[in-house]
């Protein structure tokens, strides 16, 4: 550029390209673009409404910057150190300095790249709202078509107390309704709206903050105009809900990748969400399952690469704020990708149902529900109970013989004469009986599972209604001022 | 100890100091010692409620308890692996297996951990709610002191415009509210009731999972028994609101660190929040907000290994989760005293009101009103005025005279016959004048700050009002609790 | 304490119990009060060497270093911000302030406490890189047992060609081999010494730094003063060997959890390894391994933390460096505890050489060899013989006659006709036959195993000489140092 | 593509476009295809010497990769996972499955992606390396046109003593020399070479694993092929090379923003080191420091990923490693360009030399001089004269007379009576007198300062002979491998 709108004063001194590729953020403002031609307009249309610029000015800036919006980012000037400039000194070859040499009035990069990254953002987190949505429902679907099947649960990676598939389902879909929540709280102060607050310190001009405010689909105003420069608390908020999210999506990758394992076995994975080697032709691996493993950890990363931005940066702006905005956006879009992708990977998967019940007896799993019985039919104590099955399982059987062999031993009782009948016995050691018995709130008894993915769904469901008015909301406010901006033009 | 209660069935080999040393969590849980006495309690009531056990092993176990709480963690075992079966143990010591040995019938660590540390999280959280109203009405009060009180504001550290020091003391506290807000919402997900998920798959004992939620305070349940021992993610989001609140605290470290300099000279850190050296006697040094700086680094990377530990766990409880609570603890105890030390510290330095008066007009911070007054007068667009104003500054001077000149080298135009009085000029550089203009919502102006200061007040208020009413509901179910526990005292 | 020697001068204000605790490093400082012991009378015996105090004080001085050393740091005044300046108010204490009060001529607590850190890693190191001798040694020993043990060989978790457990446990000795080579190289960045640096600026005194560097067993002086108070780069580097150690630990533990999962069953941890359940009485569980796995995240969150507290300190000397030294300290001793831990765990464990020998063969894991066979006997070239295998395995089974099937139709020939026989089939599925065959460098063949367990076990002689001959130089140095102190003592 | 030449036996299912965003590497393959080609090369020459495939073959796929290098990456196949395979399938494409085929004979993209990897980083390494040594120079140069430029010496950011530039500047010297160091000792273990470990178990073929070793340049073999597929510690090490040298660069980078404040005023930027403002005409903002800063947290946040990736994978290979990559490449190149930004920023800043020579008395820096030249001279111990000085302090002057008044309060004694000369008094407040006294080993006097330099020099050229070679040895080998590869062409 020959000369550089912003530099062209107070400056010597061309940067050279290394130093330009080194302090650019053109590449990251694509992600803003939209945003920012939605904050030019408002912003005009509200220094139009104030009378700090004429009618006919703004009209000539909005036609100016519906020309850049159709052109897209990719004419801009690359050479300008971000987007915002590169749009002003476009306008300015459009409309003549006059013109679109005003539209900065009483404004400042610091207001309008805040405004900018909060609504580019709000708009990638009710889309991930709505993934979030979808995940959860076939969480619940394939939980609704495995109330009956019965599968060995885990603790420490070893075989525990039988369960259902359902309630391992339902699991994941609590904590998912978990991670929704906090999205949504997060929302809440997101929208916010720091516009008007100039560099920081906002501007003698007239402006009216709440007007713009609402004219871009805002809540409310962020208010302090120092505060709203200078804080990027949303974006750690933000990358916190992520990283928390993630770390679910992983567990349960995790558990996709242990499942499908020849030793397990217990699921197999579509052939189009797993890949083959290059060398042993006979393999299926569960890549998909490991980069999301993987990508949770970029995105945790990210969390930690803005903390440390901003950890200690003296109030108002400063330029380290620039380097935040793409963590942000790499780390919101892989989650994104993550949740849709899972969604797909869950509902292609193939149970076998068969062989998780068969595996619901071995490791001893019914011990517990044993030690509980020898409690209620013979009122021993629990931890003596437990002392009882646990040398059981030592000498390697469960048998009745060697339960009442060990009874005998650790207690100087005959449990059959205290009352542990074969009967009950058996009984402690078959699965379903065994889970049927666990229906208290929040067990793996069928009936009790159908109850909480009747909940879980009429949560889903009110959760989806939420996302759905925010989303009208936004769209609403982009109509309204689309067409005011076109009265401008009919002005014209 | 001669037989372990737990280890004694399934286990052979004695385990040496060193692995103990490694797995032991008895340090780490006197943090929960107290928890766990009440929720012990609680649970003890409702197998009796239930009938699960005898009214009469109830009042045993309950009179057990109270010995074990009286004599304190001091006196447990410390060869256990936690405080859990420690306590356990010393009660079969004090009433007999046969009646110490029904306390954890239905129950299991695996839950019982979970809630311990639920609430002693929200006792701590509510603390730290209780130290965040404070040092948010410190900053109101402040901001109210000086609402005339003109300073230079500071983008990239370079004297940007004037403003008022209210206008920065808002700025904290409004994002100090945000940490307030986000503090609430992590609150509700936190006083959730894991109690009655057993091992990870409920039990056959019919409890009543509802009774001990409310016994124990809490607002509801953490329903699905797998994913109440599984999840860690209130944890997350506490280390995530501390590590934003952190951030928060440390830019107001970092600015008193500056501006106690000598180049700066803005403040004076009261004596006993400051250190002196042991070989430069002369010394001064902010010790204490390069500490609050410091410590801001270790709960972030409290955060961190959290998040290391949680990926990619399959369900439900591994021990991996008993490494978390170290880092919670400690976290949100650096946090409660950071915002204690901050408030004291706050309350009791100096500012050098007159120096920051002088050094307001001080790195030409008033030349953007000058570019806007220039807009307003003579009707020049913003871009153009900002150049000529620019350049004056390069040259080094920003009399009314270079203005004219070089308004016309860049202009073409003198800009006194399009409208620029001296008298505009001269308004433009007076600082407070300058400051008044800036009237809109969030600007520094004195009116408009006061009005904030009311705004805030009202929302403290409120945010106070929301915490007592929490403290005083948790404190009136343990008195029930304890009320509860007493009949059965009389009962014996 | 009623005149704290170090505030008495400078500063008005007593500090609260608050602040005290806040900004107190005492309870850390036990980490290094031998060092400091040492620092002390070294720099003393230079201080008398120098003619900077005389004889009859440093005899003075020594004798009372003497009585604080045997008392320890217990009995030190804990109302001091650290070790340093209770140990030299102790020192006036006993010797009056006319001898005591000379010992910190031209030293300050800033190279003091860095000169301390450095004496206390070296010694943590030393003995970490001892540990990790043991923990290699026990690799190849383990892996000298095993060389016929065939096992499968995973990627992606999934079988992919069968091995020898030698192979597999000489895969994570190398490993160790490197971080025991960063350990190394680490140490010499360690051992450099600080003291006379004095704050920052050194000192006018005529300190000797070669000679106190010698006397304290340093390998060179840490020159530029500036630089020796305020880099914690040495810590750091630590910390990023321990991260790295910690994953190699964490990737073996993971192992071992699944390894002894019901599923896989191909080891078994003795009994000391493995906890049970309060709840589950037929559970043993890998506790040990899942702590190792989380104690990992700690150790990296240590790695984070110091990340955070150095970057962008201002030189010299701040107190967010106070904040660095508990984050190396419990990081040095996880990792320590973490390879005595594994290597124990290692020693103990039973290897199920059987079920490891028939489930070589399962998952079609010789099916690279297979499609290497062809590749050798028909010419056929690897991309198609890979596609031929790999269509087989999708049709479920790998029998000569469907291999000669799906030959056809994708080459178009017989591949009998081309020179694949039954024999090379066959001998293909071997997994004995398929493992011998791969003994180029590196491979699991039996021959090729044994030539690098005699490698590995000569670096580790070498390794282990490295490392004694350090300790030795220490111990030396350190007894060099007692035997001049002694000869002050004489003097009195 | 029509037909996956990976895919299309084992595997139905085609991947959808999100699956292939979500799993592909392409994009980030850019950085290793130079790589890729040079191993390919390499390993084709090596096959045909083993004679695994025929010479005519070699010539075939020589010819084909030569063709394939001319176009670039950038018309390979897109829709393949990786580069590997796209260039594969390009080849098969070219030159026939029957010849370009045998290309993959024995190998795997697990050991090839491996070394790819190790040696684009080696590449890049180099570079930073000379980067390196370029910004030592600088600061050395700087140093010595400094040696007498007197300043204020801070620590806790509050004048200290006053120092010179030059020994500031050497202390930024010193710390880049070690992190050249570990750079170096990095690189030990990053140039070995992991090809031939196939997928993770070697292979049957009879592969010369040290031939192709020394083709690629590599200093020696990663032997064991588990080990050699499954590791990513170099990556782990080399980001925490960068990491410390970033915390390096961020402390210099934090102080040209304090020192370039008006308040400081230390030193001024140049213009194009700098920015202005979109509001504020008369900004003059350091964003390239800011910048330097922030950018050091993503560094520190790509490492942190890095590590949350690698822990606890199981062996061998797991496509969580594919996630690695781009961590690395990313932050070894914010590495690089911090580096050789920061040299051009330090060489054309401007230093105000009067301004540091007159603030360097400033803040009664002088008092340690002070106090120490009291011990000098009345043979007080150090700790009395601290207390005088600093009470004298206090009081807020540092007269003679003042000074005899506290001595007389502090001590009993007139300071005069046993030494103390209004001369020594004078002298000791004299910046200059005060720098010359400290003089030894590392302190700021001139000459010693001279000395350092003239070390720093020497220590320089030698690092930068070691690079040379290191480069050269790896043009070398390239060298030597196309003239083989020649002479296959003529062979056609």
């Amino acid at each position: 550029m020959t000369a550089d709108i912003l530099r062209r004063g107070r400056l010597n001194g061309v940067q050279n390209e290394q130093i330009v590729a080194f302090t650019s953020s053109m590449e990251a403002d694509r992600w803003i673009f939209d945003a920012d031609m939605l904050v030019d307009k408002a912003y005009v249309v509200m220094l139009s409404h104030q009378g700090i610029i004429s009618r006919d000015d703004a009209s000539g800036i909005l036609s100016g910057l519906k020309t850049i919006e159709k052109d897209g980012i990719g004419v801009l000037d690359t050479s300008y150190e971000d987007v915002h400039i590169a749009i002003e000194a476009r306008l300015i070859e459009l409309t003549g300095e006059n013109t679109g040499g005003r539209m900065h009035s009483g404004r400042s990069r610091n207001d309008e790249v805040a405004t900018c990254i909060r609504i580019a953002l709000r708009g990638e987190l009710l889309e991930l709202a709505e993934c979030l949505v979808k995940l959860r429902s076939v969480f619940i679907i394939k939980a609704d078509n495995h109330v009956d099947t019965v599968m060995p649960g885990f603790t420490h990676l070893q075989h525990a107390q039988p369960t259902t598939l359902a309630h391992y389902l339902l699991a994941h879909a609590c904590a998912l309704e978990r991670d929704f929540e906090r999205l949504t709280d997060a929302y809440k102060r997101i929208n916010l709206c720091p516009l008007g607050a100039a560099a920081f310190a906002s501007t003698g001009f007239p402006l009216d903050r709440d007007y713009v405010c609402k004219l871009l689909g805002f809540d409310a105003l962020l208010e302090n105009s120092m505060d709203a420069v200078s804080t990027r608390d949303f974006i750690i908020e933000t990358l916190g809900v992520c990283s928390n999210l993630m770390v679910d999506i992983s567990r349960f990758a995790e558990e996709t990748i242990l499942w499908s394992t020849s030793e397990f076995g217990f699921i197999e994975l579509a052939d189009a969400y797993s890949s083959t080697s290059s060398i042993m032709p006979q393999k299926k691996n569960p890549d998909i399952s490991e980069l999301l493993r993987a990508k949770t950890g970029s995105v945790h990363g990210a969390l930690m690469s803005v903390l440390y931005i901003c950890k200690a940066l003296p109030y108002s702006y400063n330029r380290d704020l620039q380097e935040v905005t793409p963590h942000l956006q790499k780390a919101v879009g892989i989650t994104k990708s993550a949740v849709s992708i899972t969604t797909d990977m869950l509902s292609t998967l193939t149970v076998h149902k068969e062989l998780l019940h068969q595996k619901s007896t071995s490791g001893f799993s019914t011990a517990t529900e044993l030690a509980d019985t020898i409690v209620r039919v013979t009122g021993l104590p629990f931890r003596l109970a437990h002392h009882v099955v646990g040398s059981a399982v030592r000498e390697g059987n469960l048998d009745f013989a060697k339960i009442i062999e060990i009874g005998k031993k650790v207690t100087g009782k005959n449990l059959e004469d205290i009352g542990l009948r074969k009967k009950d016995f058996l009984e402690a050691l078959d699965p379903l009986l065994n889970i049927n018995r666990r229906n208290i709130k929040g067990g793996p008894a069928p009936g009790e599972c159908t109850r909480s993915i009747i909940e879980r769904g009429n949560k889903l469901s009110d959760d989806q209604h939420v996302i759905q008015q925010r989303i009208q909301a936004l769209d609403e406010s982009k109509h309204t001022l689309d067409t005011i901006v076109d009265t401008f033009e009919t002005h014209l």
